[in-house]
């Protein structure tokens, strides 16, 4: 292939789109999303790579370590970005003081873990790990979460050029969105905003995260590990993912439209209008 | 979390649904997409584990062997699936003859890559592997990329009920639909339409694919390793996909909706309506 890396978020190419009854093709420029192979390792040692969009980088990583539980951000001392001829890398460098959360990640490479919290896992057991369930969290009215997925959709900047990329958003209970992150995978998308806003120092207990994309049980997995207990998705939820967020103490709205939202599990946060 | 495997592939849950100006919320049934943990392994060898709607395993094992070229259809003497109180196992029993191929397995084992055609890869060499370029493959009419995506639409068994999968298809040159597969999971739903396609003897030479989903590199990467020519996407490829489907001579069709397409590569295999 030679070099995959792509400097941006967006690349212009040209394309031929037909429409039903025009007869020939037009061709037309188009603003299509970049991917490009994205190596993390800790402290020097090569970890996972992802596929995702290049930008916010170094939000990827620590949103990455917090979520899939390698370490807290509070033991990432330096986070080095720097590109190489396949993609990028970006080197994690965890405080001496992290030496358990060193030994984990150790751990962790052999079981080879990825982005969506689950691939390159090999036996069943370690698929679906428990976790802590979540406290109290913030008390959120439905108007809030109408007003922070209005505020989503006008945050992407990606998106809006592309109309191909997923986005995560975090607001406050009362609905003001303060990050948005985007990424062609929804996972990265998450774990883009968790680092960031853990770089800002927002604190995730009042916090609630809206994702633009479908609900599987990783998206859950990661959202209660950044220790946010209130998550919005546009799209669907699955079996597992409403089950794993009851147990977890997560309240998870989907299938959240213009005209309205569906509650899943942890209602008792919801409050009316 | 105890027992996380569902069997079949549709859960009834309740849900409270609000919409905007109605007040209260409204309990009612939905239909939910179940994913469960399914294990795969080689010769009895754990070698991943991907998260999938429990339904066309088997397809999904041989897909997956195939377009993760670990070994080929005909390499596999046998696929015996079991349950297990966290998911599903399935393991695939490669003929002695593949000790190739096995080698291929034990070696990939340690890189432990995934579903996604990546996660788990740790260096950014490993990341986008070459591939071999198609052959010439089949031409398609307009017309008949239409009337595929058309029946891809009708085909979908779990996504009717739940608005929440994904789904491939298999269409020959003049557009009829062969076979339809369905996941929670894009990668999961191609691999198990090639798995069903391989294990049906469809020839893949004169064959193009359907993907409702948008169009990562290894949708593409996936599509050329089972040796098919066209791909249809209803939602919009990546700049890496492009280049990848330019590298390995495959058309790449995407945005296609029932008003139209937009070829983004190899359209010397597209005809008029």
């Amino acid at each position: 292939m030679g070099k995959v890396a792509a400097r941006g978020a967006v690349e212009t190419i040209t394309a031929q789109t037909w429409r039903v009854g025009e007869g020939d093709a037009r061709e037309h420029a188009r603003d299509i999303p970049c991917e490009a192979a994205i190596g993390l390792a800790y402290d020097s040692r090569p970890y996972v790579v992802v596929m995702g969009t290049p930008e916010d980088i170094e939000d990827l990583a620590v949103g990455f370590t917090v979520t899939e539980r390698i370490a807290r951000a509070q033991d990432i001392d330096r986070v080095s970005l720097s590109e190489a001829p396949e993609g990028w890398t970006v080197d994690i460098l965890l405080s001496p003081s992290a030496g358990g959360a060193m030994a984990v990640a150790r751990r962790r490479t052999q079981e080879a873990r990825s982005s969506c919290g689950l691939c390159g896992v090999e036996t069943l057991r370690e698929a679906v790990r428990p976790m802590s369930p979540l406290g109290k969290g913030p008390r959120v009215t439905r108007g809030a979460i109408q007003a922070a997925l209005a505020a989503l959709e006008e945050g992407q900047v990606i998106g809006g050029r592309t109309r191909a990329t997923h986005a995560a958003a975090w607001a406050d209970a009362e609905g003001a969105v303060r990050l948005v992150r985007e990424d062609v995978g929804r996972h990265n998308a998450l774990d883009k905003l968790v680092g960031a806003a853990s770089r800002a120092g927002l604190d995730p207990a009042g916090a609630i995260i809206l994702i633009t994309s479908r609900c599987s049980y990783e998206m859950v997995e990661k959202t209660v590990a950044a220790g946010v207990a209130v998550l919005v998705a546009i799209s669907a939820p699955t079996a597992l993912a409403i089950k794993q967020a009851h147990a977890a103490n997560l309240t998870l709205v989907a299938l959240a439209r213009t005209d309205g939202h569906t509650v899943f599990a942890g209602a008792e946060r919801i409050l009316g209008e």
